[in-house]
């Protein structure tokens, strides 16, 4: 793709010693929709500086802080058309009303914010900007996701009564964020992760997971939060009873603490006529019981895997795509939104990525979840 | 084993259209310990007479209803020394009575009985008689459960924080009980199985094994119980989150209307140095994961299978043994038991077979959770 | 079942230190057709009555040898009526004989017999005799196993192109035979065993399920066996791909070298029209995939699963039966055939325990792998 | 990454209608080595030069053959540095002599010719030209597949004693060359495959993971192929015994026509102290036991994982990586090259990708393969 058919992008946030930072810059060429021309990508100017340069940024481009760089780009004839937004989660706010308010298309790591009156002011910025606002709940880019929510759409499992849904890892099982390690640094901060732990980082995929193949909405849960590991500051582990409006019920767990699990985000979703299965660990496949019948294994692309699932796969079945694919599916949807607004068309129809709302209701969740644990787990209404 | 090696066995309940019964005939004689001589196999008499005849019980000793049978059996010089009762929940507790106070054994199905006084009546009984009382939560005769507990006992797992488990089935997924199926018909029957539906069916399955592994003690639980089809008198489906003392959490979900699942009864259990993980359908394995290290597949009597499973296994490795020998194998330590009691020895150490106060604590459990749930879901203790 | 009702069984090996003949005493209890009730059961005459005794057998049917065993029983009034032969293989034939021409069913483990002329043999004895010949090839006894064999019966698969079947081991990764490990010591032993190793013990196995579920004949092969542990005196390793009439191939891998497998012996076969897989280690369980079709998983007695498998069920799907219960199912089809034989009916229809052809099918296959591989791996008729 | 750190890339093939172009192109963005500026994507010049256009490739570079595009290239200031040749396997050869004359690195998709003469003089070619050649035999890319290879190397298994490794599909289950699908017609054409159908298309690479792994050196083979389906050119199913130098034996089966498989690549290596296990549709995973020991679950960059597959992974255990990272493993390796060559550094040690040598090696096997089964399936010498 020619360089001007390419999106010329910026990041925040994603220097040296980050994680997902990386995974954003991955995920960004897979599909080769952008180009990355820009970057504040720490929150200390020198590193954010040798990081860029580092990454092959032009120098004059590569920025101390995001305010210095959305102000710039914003002026420059060939300034970023979209900002990638990867900082701890207490910068996401500040970050993205900068660029969405001069015009700036922004891609967020999730979740939204760290509290949930920034989630409500971001949800304002974006309804007053006429940039798009991308959430990158990534698991909803994994083809068999995407699958059962066109089963379910379909009606194929009928009237959704259950739905659990579970998200354990084991990475904070011991005090890590005594050793330096960056990631468990702040991420069992409240002043950068916000209210919620373990709940915030990952029971929020979890959540979002459920909500976008059921399409159901919660009404009210009830949680109980803990942090296993002394002197830790936030919760490790979350275990949540979900009602949903309609009657349907469902189980959410998410874990650091659980030794054998890295990255064990799985759903399991059962109606009047049938139930699936998915495994994050295992995303090529889905598991469907027509009620009756025997289990089925669809493979992504392969016998029974539908246009949704086939709309985000690029090789055939038996060929595994991963979680670098699921990622690069939300950008690449990203992409075709921000190029229609380019071109001044209407954003295609059935575009999938999450958005400020999807972040809203996420950040509302983990609120609802901390508050009925703070109360000794009490069934909680969700508050958005 | 000769005739007089063979412990007299008789047995309540059971009779044509049963299922319970037929597993209990064969676990007694997997092992070569038992012999089937009495029964009063049905609460209509002529059916009961009939059903025994079938089996090839003596004409003399198939009786029409339990009171006659453990009257005479008592005064007979070979009567029965042991009795199975395997009627349903309700029939309990008036069976098991008669045959304690006649010094007859008793092997009893679980729930102990549908309701908690009735379970405190049955336990005071059980404390007056010299007979045993053995409760067949047949799930704890699997040796990769015993494996399980052998391994927390060792401290292997570290101080346990997590303790996740449930048991999903789909069979009740519609209206059963009104096609004159019989097991679908007792069971959703408040007067025959008591307050709790699924969480008494098989909940108590998953809070037995969840306390039989670990050692803990359930302090409080929330739960949130539903019967997700219409018209159905009791729950088909359980949300517990749990509380045990010392800190220790987890949660229980048992249905009956996950379609998929059969007999998906799996635990897992996470402490500060590993965890584990098994599942019934696949009874042979176990998964250990020591923390760091990479997962184990541990297997029945394979390498890294200890003593406790050793001792109630048959066959090498790799030959699967299943359902009827993890049954047996509680029939074979009350045999162990009876036999000494009969030779005036006593009980052998170290036999593991749950007992009324297992049966009193699951009743307890069942309890808890309908009274927590009938008041909205509230954190409810455990009354024992 | 009453005494009357159960058949009169006798033993031939399965004494102390064995360890296939408690497999088949448990297998004869299960559906509870038989009694043991006279046994020879080692070559060594004390040991033998030893064994008998500790099993319960009256001493005065407690035998020193077989010879005397089938003479007396042949006289008694109430003499056996089957005898289980549970020797190692060169024994088969010498004990067979005289229980078949005295008019005595012999249920016989497997390999039929350690050479190609005993089993020649043997088929004439058996060919000659009133009595019935099982052989135990207790695979063709697993439910889904049967499932297999009617789905490809109906030409559920079309016309089979391929059968790839494995039975790998690993308990002969080191030279266990030097350590007096009884097992060990005979299996290697050609003057036992026969002239295959790997091959005649598992390697047989493997070959009979191919056949038994598909129906093909084989017609040549060409095989590679090896002993890769140094001073071994019979393979440990058995490579051969086989040629079957009507155009299908496949291979078998047999081995007792490959160290993570226990006895997951495995078989695929694929059709024009679909394919199958099942695994030995996990036998519940049954993969069929309708060409362009999800795969599906069907479990025993689950949806799916047809009349075969049906009638060789004890329990519901999700519950495991495991390698005792198929076992089993050998011998209680046998005891419809004995107690048909006993009331002069005719034998029911539709049993499938394996025969004398079978087993001499079996041999003639070890012994064609022999030829090939002493030939260097040349392709081979099977000569039966 | 700036422009000038990225590798100038050419493509020769990959046009519309094709698929491993399309993997070629995204394997080579991932980690952001190479820019893609020039392309004949096509043997028909329109079609070349409207898919080069397709993928933003300046008009000026896109080419209607290969011999323009190296001629003209190879005298531009920033020609192509590398280039990607994606052709079906006849044009392999013609097309990397050009580039490889002409001092331009090629980059080759397997098998790397269509018959053992052209391989040879490829190897010629090769070694006479200051240029690369990487062979993307990109199972060889994943890093569980390299954790397999160091854990051989370090000796972990011990002396190998057995490889048994296999490749089925289902696609060409029919006759599906007669339908107008692309991949299928020439795939089963002698003029553009060679003569290897399947064994040539898959069963090169189970070949190529087997050397790769072990290390081991071929010395003789015995292969039955065929083609199944009625009036198809080429086989579509392979089966093979290989003996290997210094003892080691194994299996290779390789099928087009098993329905249930869609790339079910599998390798099993067993040496004297351990076992291995890896399968390509579940890549991340490697399954490892020490003899005497449970089996291990190793995940990727998981704990027991080493520095193999730590060095070409790039998110953490529990994060899916799947085929086009394992593909981009191998263009990474090949930038690592180029960037040294154009640098005038010395190529860095430890780089994995196959060779020239392989893909002789992988053809050699071929031809030997079918040189086997023509003459009726006898023990034939693998010559290079």
């Amino acid at each position: 793709m020619g360089n001007n058919r390419r999106i010329r992008l910026g990041m925040v946030g994603g220097g040296r010693d980050a994680f997902i930072g990386g995974v954003h810059r991955i995920a960004s060429r897979i599909d080769d929709h952008y180009q990355l021309v820009a970057g504040a990508l720490s929150s200390t100017p020198e590193k954010a500086i040798a990081s860029a340069i580092d990454l092959g940024i032009d120098e004059d481009r590569a920025y101390g802080d995001f305010l210095a760089m959305a102000k710039r780009e914003a002026r420059l004839k060939n300034g970023v058309e979209a900002v990638a937004i990867v900082t701890p989660n207490h910068m996401h706010y500040p970050a993205a009303r900068e660029f969405l308010k001069r015009g700036i298309h922004v891609i967020c790591d999730k979740p939204l914010t760290s509290s949930l009156a920034d989630a409500k002011k971001l949800v304002k910025a974006a309804g007053k900007s006429n940039a798009l606002f991308v959430l990158t709940h990534n698991y909803t880019g994994y083809p068999m996701v995407r699958q059962a929510r066109e089963m379910i759409g379909n009606g194929e499992l009928g009237e959704i009564r259950l739905v659990q849904v579970e998200y354990p890892q084991d990475w904070l099982s011991e005090k890590l964020e005594d050793t330096e390690q960056k990631q468990a640094e702040w991420r069992t901060d409240p002043a950068r992760s916000g209210i919620g732990g373990c709940i915030g980082d990952i029971g929020t995929h979890a959540y979002n997971l459920a909500t976008f193949t059921t399409g159901l909405e919660l009404e009210t849960l009830c949680a109980d939060l803990h942090a296993f590991v002394d002197g830790r500051r936030l919760d490790d582990n979350a275990h949540v009873m979900m009602r949903f409006k309609g009657g349907a019920k469902g189980m959410l767990w998410s874990s650091q603490v659980a030794p054998g699990n890295e990255n064990a985000l799985r759903i399991r979703i059962y109606g009047a006529r049938g139930g699936i299965e998915w495994a994050q660990e295992d995303p090529n496949y889905l598991w469907h019981t027509p009620a009756g019948e025997p289990k089925r294994l669809i493979t992504r692309s392969g016998a029974g895997s539908g246009e949704l699932a086939g709309g985000v796969s690029r090789i055939p079945p038996g060929h595994p795509e991963g979680y670098l694919e699921g990622f690069a599916n939300i950008y690449t949807e990203a992409a075709k939104a921000i190029l229609a607004k380019r071109n001044g068309e209407a954003v295609p129809e059935g575009l999938l990525m999450p958005d400020v709302n999807d972040g809203l209701n996420g950040v509302a969740f983990v609120s609802a979840c901390v508050n009925s644990s703070n109360r000794g787990g009490v069934w909680t209404k969700l508050a958005i």
